[in-house]
């Protein structure tokens, strides 16, 4: 079963000004579902310290196993998600010699022949909430952070989507794995025209019922010229048991294609 | 004041499982960034009845002026906001005649020699939870939803991005409006190379207190070759009085330009 819960906390102004999308959640997302473990819940929020608090508080209340968060862990007076951690756990930020170590390292090896004025921003950045790790940045500045709070794992990523997608590879990942042992998540999709999604919706429904486990949703995509409709149906499963995932999910796929081509509906493609 | 809160949740497992970008979210929160008004929250949560009447509950609490919701509101059984939306406020979903018309129209329009079985599935496209209007959809069968509980007034949108974006043209954008009605949001960007975060830091600082209400948020976007640092630097302002919001705004960009040339760095763009 796949009972390993994330939640992911997206932190800045941008992606609530609606000028930024937020990639860096759909992406761990699919980096999370991939490891067998399940994304419950995205939120994004402001840089805001109250309301960051509030989020890492409610996330906390929910109990899942991990809780990630992307963005304002820099240099700025703005990057406030470890102020908001510290608050959220009543908690101090607190100077970290690894931290500290890991900024000098990288300054060092981008310019190797100055040296590295600790200056307010850089000592922020080095800064984390007691009881938390560092986590090394491989690709930036500002370190990750990982902090365990009653058994929920949270991490700390920066917001540029190169550093976040590093840490995650090196750190988080490993971490994700180790408790999703054994569990697969697999899926496939189908593209289908000439059906309505409100003709299809009992098919989906009669396979499901056939198919425990098996999780199959339509999600229309426009309109053809002439007027046919085109669905792309997706078909997942999660699961400890790979032969069985593997046999409901090609089980499922055949028998709601076979309804689809007897309803007279055109498989464009399936993936 | 720029006071006019707005939440928007987002419906659907495929932004869980990483297969979809939010982009309605964002498309979303630019329009109303535009409005006025102000996205305080982005929440994503999977097509589960649970956690949409407890993400709606939370909302509702948080006494947002609006909460726009999207997806889940179509004829499959997985199709459950509105289901969500009855059980968070305690009301009965039920079929509602506004609502029904509507699709009855959508299928002549589509359809004009066919006669329209009302199919279960349809009928639940018709099912608002009590106190709700229909809203209705210009370019798709399902109809909108509005709700207004304790203040709060609730929108609810397919997750198609074109219906989504139609409905909220037609019937959301002018709700906003006349609760912002003056309000204006401003916002400049300045692209900067050869400074680090950390350098451009306390500059930011003095020209946010220099100019009240500006704010201005550093964009790392990665390294050039050659190892000069790329940002890119987003300066914005809400206000009911346009004069004070242009002159803020030119103001605190006039201000942070000159130091950021004073300090060798160079301004590739100002958008």
């Amino acid at each position: 079963m796949r009972n390993c819960s994330v939640e992911i906390i997206s932190v800045g102004n941008e992606l609530l000004l609606g000028n930024t999308v937020n990639t860096n959640a759909t992406w761990i997302a699919s980096q999370v579902t991939s490891l067998g473990a399940k994304v419950t819940r995205i939120t994004a929020i402001p840089d805001d310290l109250d309301q960051i608090s509030h989020a890492i508080r409610e996330a906390i209340r929910r109990r899942p196993v991990f809780v990630i968060t992307t963005g304002g862990i820099g240099p700025t007076f703005d990057d406030m998600t470890l102020r908001g951690i510290a608050r959220a756990l009543r908690v101090r930020l607190k100077p970290d010699r690894t931290a500290l170590n890991m900024i000098r390292e990288h300054y060092a090896l981008r310019f190797p022949r100055r040296r590295l004025n600790l200056t307010k921003p850089r000592l922020k950045m080095a800064s984390i909430p007691s009881g938390g790790k560092a986590v090394r940045n491989p690709v930036g500045t500002a370190p990750g952070v990982k902090l365990n709070v009653h058994g929920t794992e949270i991490f700390c990523l920066p917001g540029v989507p190169r550093e976040a997608k590093a840490i995650f590879r090196d750190s988080i990942s490993p971490s994700v794995s180790s408790r999703t042992a054994g569990s697969v998540f697999m899926e496939r999709w189908i593209d289908v025209r000439g059906i309505m999604e409100s003709m299809l919706a009992p098919m989906i429904d009669q396979v499901m019922r056939r198919w425990p486990g098996v999780y199959i949703k339509s999600h229309p995509s426009g309109i053809e010229t002439g007027g046919r409709p085109r669905i792309k149906v997706h078909l997942s499963i999660g699961s400890s048991n790979v032969g069985k995932a593997k046999h409901g999910l090609l089980g499922a796929m055949h028998e709601l294609s076979d309804k689809l081509v007897a309803s007279g509906a055109k498989i464009a493609r399936v993936r």
